[in-house]
C-alpha cells in the first residue's frame, strides 16, 4: 500500500460533566486526508480547503504529528499529504484532533500498523498540545479509538473505551462566531468548590453507568456540568435558549462541545433530533448569527480508511 | 408478622475517588437489630452492646429514623427495638448507617413494605444527618440497596446500583483510635484545584467502568483520591505503611473507609486478601495500636432479614 485516504471525523470533547476526560466521535462533519508514501524523506502538506492553514510542516499540526511518528520510527520515511478540512478550526468540534488523529492513523496504515493506538495517541497529542496549549486527550482519544472514551490523564494516557448506546442521536449547532480555545480556558477558575466537584463526579458516575446500562434517562439527567459550562456559556450567545428549547423538544441533555462555540444535544430518536435541530436554527436565525447544524450519530470506529492503493 | 430480626452490615463509604458519592456494603462486621410491632404507640429502644449509646428515642439515631417513618405513615404505630451493635461508632465503617438503615428496613417489613427503598433512604438520612452533620448517602444507600451504589446528591437522592464484581475480596483494618467525623470533615479544604477535580472524575469514570467490565486492574488503578485522602490520611497513623505494604502484597488498591480511621483494600483472591490482613496487623502491632481486621466480601443485598415471626 502506497497511498491511503481517510475520513477523520469530528468529535464532542468535554462531554459535559466529563470535562477534559470524556469525549465522543461523531459521524458528521469530517475531514478528508490523503497520504502518499514517498521515497523522498520529509513531509509535504497541501490544503485544498479554504481555512488558510499553514502548509509549512513545522507549523501545520499534521506536520508536527507526522514528524513525531517519523522520529519514533524510520527517519527516512517521506509523506505527501493532501488535506481537505470540513471541520472549521475553532468550532469546538475537534478540528485539530481530526487533523492529528487522521494523519497518524493513515500514516500508520501505510507503515503496516507498526505503532499501537496508544503510540498513535501520543504522536497526535504533539499537535493537539500546540493547538490548544494543554495536554488533554478527550478529543484525540475518540478520534483514534472510536466511540466514547475516557482519557485518564496519567503519563502515558490511560484510554478506556465505553460501549456505544443504541439509538442515540446527536444534534450539533455551530454558530459561526469565534471562541478562542485559549480564551475559553482562561475564563475557567483554577479552583472549584468541593461541593461542585462532588456533584461533577457524581454526574460522571451516573453518565458512565447510563452508557453501560443503555439507560437514556440516566444519561440525560447526568449531563450536568458545574465547573466549566457556567463560565463558558457566557461566551456563547443563545446558549440558554438552545438548552431550554432543546430540552422542551425532548432532548435528553447536552451542552457545549469542546470549548465551544458549538453545542450538542443527545436524543433517543431521529424525530426528536430533527426537532432539536429546528430549535437551534430558530435561536440563531433570531439572533442573526450564521450557523451550521448537523443531525448525526456516534461514530463507533473513529478515523475510517475509505480508499487505499 | 409481628417481630423481625435483621443483620445490618457495615459499609465502605467514600469509595476512594468516589468521595461522598460511591459506597459499598460489606458482609463483616454487622449489627443485629430486632424490632417488635407494638400496640403501644411510640418507640422504645434497648441496646445490648457496650458502646453506651443513648436509649432515649429522641437522641438515638434509630429512634430518629423510626420517628420519621412513623410520621410519614400511621402515627399510632409502636416499635420495641433491641439493638446489638458490633460496628463501633466512629470507626469509619458506616456504624450510624447500619443503625439507621437496619431499623427502617426492619420496620418497613413489619408494615408489609408500604414504603419504597427511596422513601426508606430519606427516613434513614434523618439519622445520618444527625450523626455526621452532612446530607450524604454514600453509606446509607448501599446499606439499603445492597452492593455498590452511586448516590447523586439531588433532592431526593438519585440512587444508582452498580453490578458487584466477581471474586473481589475486601480486607479492612480498624485501628482503635478515635477520629471524629466532624474533625475529618473540618480538615478538608472548601475548594479544590480544578486539576485535582479533573483527575478525580477521571478516576471515578475508570472505577465505574472497571466495575461494569469486571476489570480488576482498572478498578485498582482508578482507586486514587486526590481530594480527601491527602488531608485525612494525616489523622491515621500507619496510613502510608498500610497502603504500601498492601499493594506490595498484591492488593488492587484501597484507601480510607468513610472518614477513617478504618482502611480497606480490595484483592482479587482470598489468599491475597489474607496476606493484606497480615500486613495490616504487622503495621499496627509495630505502632502498638490496638486494631481489628476483617477479611470479607461485598454484600450484594444490604440489610438482611434473618428471623421473623
Amino acid at each position: 500500500m502506497k497511498k491511503i485516504t481517510v475520513h477523520s471525523t469530528a468529535g464532542v470533547g468535554n462531554l459535559v460533566c466529563g470535562f477534559d476526560v470524556i469525549g465522543m466521535a461523531i459521524n458528521e462533519p469530517y475531514d478528508k486526508i490523503t497520504i502518499q508514501l514517498s521515497d523522498l524523506p520529509g513531509i509535504r502538506i497541501k490544503h485544498t480547503d479554504e481555512f488558510g492553514l499553514p502548509e509549512d510542516p513545522e507549523k501545520n499540526l499534521i506536520g508536527i504529528c507526522l514528524q513525531a511518528l517519523i522520529n519514533a520510527g524510520d527517519e527516512q520515511t517521506g509523506f505527501d499529504v493532501t488535506v481537505h478540512k470540513n471541520i472549521r478550526p475553532g468550532s469546538g468540534l475537534g478540528s485539530s484532533s481530526a487533523s492529528c488523529a487522521g494523519a497518524v492513523v493513515a500514516a500508520n496504515a501505510l507503515l503496516n500498523n507498526r505503532f499501537s493506538k496508544n503510540e498513535l495517541l501520543e504522536f497526535a497529542l504533539e499537535g493537539e498540545i500546540v493547538a490548544s496549549g494543554g495536554r488533554h486527550a478527550d478529543n484525540i482519544a475518540p478520534a483514534i479509538f472510536g466511540g466514547i472514551t475516557i482519557a485518564r490523564p496519567t503519563d502515558p494516557f490511560d484510554i478506556i473505551s465505553l460501549p456505544v448506546p443504541t439509538n442515540l442521536y446527536v444534534t450539533v449547532v455551530h454558530p459561526q462566531i469565534e471562541v478562542k480555545t485559549a480564551d475559553a480556558r482562561k475564563i475557567l477558575p483554577k479552583e472549584i468548590p468541593m461541593k461542585s466537584g462532588i456533584n461533577q463526579w457524581a454526574n460522571v458516575a451516573g453518565l458512565v453507568t447510563g452508557i453501560f446500562k443503555n439507560d437514556k434517562a440516566l444519561i440525560g439527567r447526568s449531563l450536568v456540568d458545574e465547573v466549566a459550562a457556567p463560565f463558558r456559556s457566557k461566551l456563547i450567545p443563545g446558549y440558554n435558549d438552545v438548552m431550554n428549547k432543546s430540552l422542551q423538544a425532548g432532548a435528553l441533555g447536552g451542552g457545549i462541545s469542546g470549548s465551544g462555540p458549538s453545542m450538542f444535544m443527545l436524543s433517543e430518536s431521529l424525530a426528536i433530533a430533527d426537532s432539536v435541530e429546528k430549535c437551534m436554527q430558530e435561536v440563531y436565525k433570531k439572533l442573526q448569527i450564521d450557523f451550521k447544524t448537523y443531525v448525526t450519530t456516534i461514530n463507533p470506529q473513529g478515523v475510517k480508511i475509505i480508499e487505499s492503493e
